[in-house]
């Protein structure tokens, strides 16, 4: 999506050859002319799914996945980060490592909002090593629910987690694919 | 906000007195038309005033906002709830006290994203006690700028937060103003 790269070599910030920085317009300010650019384009690319719900993860997938809504004319429903102990019987539950932060967290859902028969279309920021899209998959799969596809906006592609879900299966679109960056050279996109 | 009352009525599940549950459409799964409808009326009531620029709070304030974003034609920002003891110097930031889960925790925004010149409306899902919107006006006020008011779209009038804020001069203006609720005889809106 040539938009998307475009605001992103013009804006995103890099740090080191891992960390791209895309606050301001993507993950703490939000674009919102963007974003609804981003779901024409995630309708797009499933058109023929008759996806019927979103499913992201707070807090930075919520944006992203409502614009995107109303382009699919369906409702979001969004995970929630976990540290407590406690987890209820009426949630799915998964774990997700995060490697930026450091630590282990679980990801809930209600069991009401995913059921039998719906078509799940996942939507998130960022897709470096595939945790939270794993554990976003494990609450569709344990709902009983059909898993589509996923919707990324940004993929570090040389992270392993893309390639590692595409090769169990999973239909996964990415809008923009950072094959490399550095402070020194800027960012080059797969393709 | 007739439309807005009418779903509150029948998919909104109290419990007790001070519990209103609107998880099935309002903050957790989240009917995105709705969201839409909502911020028009958000754009009705603050035609008049300029804003450049929407703050909310994460998770469940972001979707509402990205939404309402569309009719303003602005970015959202949205602040960030930490727990941790470092706050770095290029962050605004409040301490809110949540009186639903029982802790204190900070809310910063990076600096770059508030500006002096920047007239800012703050949106949120609930109302209660005020003190979301209180850490919210801080980080305005310290950025140096104009706070035109705030949108939410479930006030409790029934505790003291909304009215406390119009005391000290906050333009509020929420869509449905619950008054009483219970169990048994259900949900009372103000007028």
């Amino acid at each position: 999506m040539e938009l998307l790269k475009d605001r992103i070599r013009k804006d995103g910030k890099i740090r080191g050859t891992e960390v791209l920085k895309v606050d301001s317009f993507l993950n703490h300010q939000m674009d919102v002319d963007l974003f609804d650019a981003i779901g024409a384009e995630f309708k797009r690319r499933f058109a023929d799914c008759e996806i019927n719900k979103i499913l992201t993860i707070e807090a930075s997938g919520i944006g992203i996945a409502c614009l995107a809504a109303r382009h699919f004319h369906c409702p979001v429903v969004f995970a929630k980060k976990s540290q407590s102990r406690n987890i209820s019987n009426d949630v799915y539950t998964a774990k997700v490592e995060s490697f930026t932060h450091g630590k282990v967290y679980d990801v809930v859902v209600s069991k009401e909002y995913l059921n039998p028969g719906d078509k799940i279309l996942l939507i998130d920021d960022f897709l470096a090593n595939g945790e939270a899209l794993r554990g976003l998959a494990k609450l569709v799969s344990d709902s009983g629910a059909q898993l589509v596809g996923a919707g990324i906006v940004i993929e570090k592609a040389f992270q392993p987690g893309g390639d590692n879900l595409r090769a169990e299966g999973m239909r996964v679109e990415s809008l923009a694919r950072v094959s490399a960056m550095s402070e020194t050279d800027g960012i080059t996109f797969v393709d």
